[in-house]
């Protein structure tokens, strides 16, 4: 740490986008920068306000900031730049009022060790210590409202009814499925391994899973979990797994659609055949963004922060360390090497 | 007419579907059998009614039911038999207390002269006759109620908004575009010749329209005709249009979906390729049937009727005469050899 007069400069590790990404990201498409530097001092007047990273959270949409794109939704990072992300971190400095040194936060942050955030008031403030800061990662922050926000309100869900889940073990579908049985729901989970379906069954109560990629023909895998078919679908897949999903679904069944990460890596995305079932089927298929519920943060937390600590719903995290192991991590996402919600540890405290 | 005691047999020309369809459905599937009859006498205590058929109304999604299927909304025709599709007709004899002879009646019946209508609760008794009786067959019937529903209550729209229709000549979308127009959007329609165009522009009041057969960029057409997006797609389409339409919505938009015209004679679907555009711009996707909608018609109606007698929502028919010219009526809807909604007349009165 060298100080400048008022000033405080420290090194600042930074995971930076080398390039736009085409096709399947590698770790090589960032490098570590460990040269960086940054100033813990605020400007004069500014209200930005510096944050020293702790938990960096790793989520599929990262993958479609990583590519040259006009979605004002997903703004492409540029590349030289270290990459964005949802992260926990503790406040080092601050010139806005609502927050003040030592005060935990989460929210959009920097993959670095440091990070001045400019738009302070799009941080959100941790009160609730007592469980796992990382949970703000996770259960208690993006994911969480996105799980919340999409099964209650977006598939408007009834008792006894039907709910499939893909991607079943991640960030997202792991709620899901918890809130859905806790709902009285029966639900069904699709995962890439044996572990995860393991963890599907075993750790998350859900009724039954099953391992995509050991059945050829997912139509028949589904009508065989679903002889009477499915009611809600929580799609965080796309592409092969839509069109059998469509194939399956009663009328009036409803379809949150959070992601398609079967899809970021392809340069040309599959081609969904079975659409005309929404019609037939009267099915509403609906997209949805957390961030359109951060304004119900508050309510959320409500709801879910008891159901953590009454152990009602629980989480699996799986949790790399380092900076370093932060592209890896990222990328195993894309070939299902994680298990559970894939954090990165920046430093503990 | 021959009568044989209380019985009174008369001939009775039907159109029978020949067998299941795979491909463009032709004139030739079907043929009109002239030797067939029917008693007009009812049974002692059935409810039956015995129907004489007046208009026949040809829609698009008949041809789903010309091929093998287990799909319960859309049971396969039995080949040999006449087809069915909405129509009106005159009632004739009456085991049904709430409809009586002279009464007029829209609803299900068969491809044919004079029907037996076996579940007489599914008609709807006619009350308002000065207007078309053709019109019970499309504004005043199932596609009436489909544009309305489908535009109020699927579409949700606010004021302003910018709504695009493929198909917007048809039974359903010139409606659709008049509701949207008189409800103060801003509406472009899409159609297969340019004197369907000129009637949205002319007659319709649509706001803009094009060929969609002269555009060989769909996604670059819609560019130029919504430089800021669309926020309503009322959906009849399909495939190449779909995935245009998905590329160029707007955040919230919302997608009605009463059919998917251009794909019903593929042994395949097209795949759609866009629909990551449904969670990044959050849009709904809702598929709908007029049934659904039906126990809403007397509503429906009393909103219609007086803007059809006012003259403030037009309506435009494709008028056929005569039994022997409705396989040609009906397989013309998917060349779009029909300019507006497609009538048969069996008999004026």
């Amino acid at each position: 740490m060298a100080t400048n007069g008022d000033e405080v400069v420290v090194s600042n590790k930074q995971v930076i986008l080398k390039n736009f990404v085409n096709g399947f990201p590698k770790e090589s498409d960032m490098y570590l920068n460990t040269t960086g530097s940054i100033s813990l001092r605020v400007e004069q007047g500014s209200n930005a306000v510096i944050i020293k990273n702790l938990y960096l959270s790793c989520d599929p949409y990262m993958r479609n900031r990583m590519k040259l794109s006009d979605d004002p939704e997903f703004a492409t990072y540029p590349p030289g730049s270290p990459i964005e992300g949802f992260g926990v971190g503790k406040v080092v400095e601050s010139g806005y009022p609502e927050l003040k040194k030592g005060d935990l936060v989460w929210g959009v942050t920097g993959w670095e060790e440091y990070t001045l955030i400019k738009n302070p008031q799009t941080l959100f403030k941790i009160n609730h210590t007592d469980v796992p800061l990382s949970y703000y990662t996770g259960i208690l922050g993006m994911p969480g409202i996105t799980a919340w926000a999409g099964f209650y309100e977006i598939c408007a869900p009834k008792k006894g009814e039907y709910v499939y889940i893909s991607a079943a073990s991640g960030a997202v579908g792991q709620l899901v499925g918890q809130f859905a049985k806790l709902f009285g729901c029966y639900v069904v989970g699709s995962a890439g391994s044996e572990e995860k379906v393991e963890l599907l069954k075993k750790k998350f109560g859900f009724d039954d899973a099953f391992n995509y990629k050991e059945e050829h023909d997912l139509d028949a895998a589904l009508k065989r979990r679903f002889p009477q078919g499915i009611d809600i679908y929580f799609e965080n897949v796309g592409g092969k797994m839509l069109d059998a999903v469509l194939l399956n679904m009663r009328t009036c069944g409803r379809i949150a659609a959070c992601g398609m990460i079967s899809q970021y890596n392809l340069e040309n995305p599959e081609g969904v055949h079975n659409l005309m079932n929404i019609v037939t089927k009267r099915i509403r298929f609906q997209g949805l963004l957390a961030f359109d519920y951060f304004p119900q943060y508050a309510k959320f937390l409500q709801v879910v922060l008891p159901s953590v600590r009454e152990g009602k719903v629980v989480y699996v995290e799986d949790v790399a360390e380092g900076l370093e192991n932060a592209p890896a991590a990222l990328i195993g996402l894309f070939s299902g090497r994680n298990v559970g919600k894939q954090v990165v540890v920046v430093a503990r405290e």
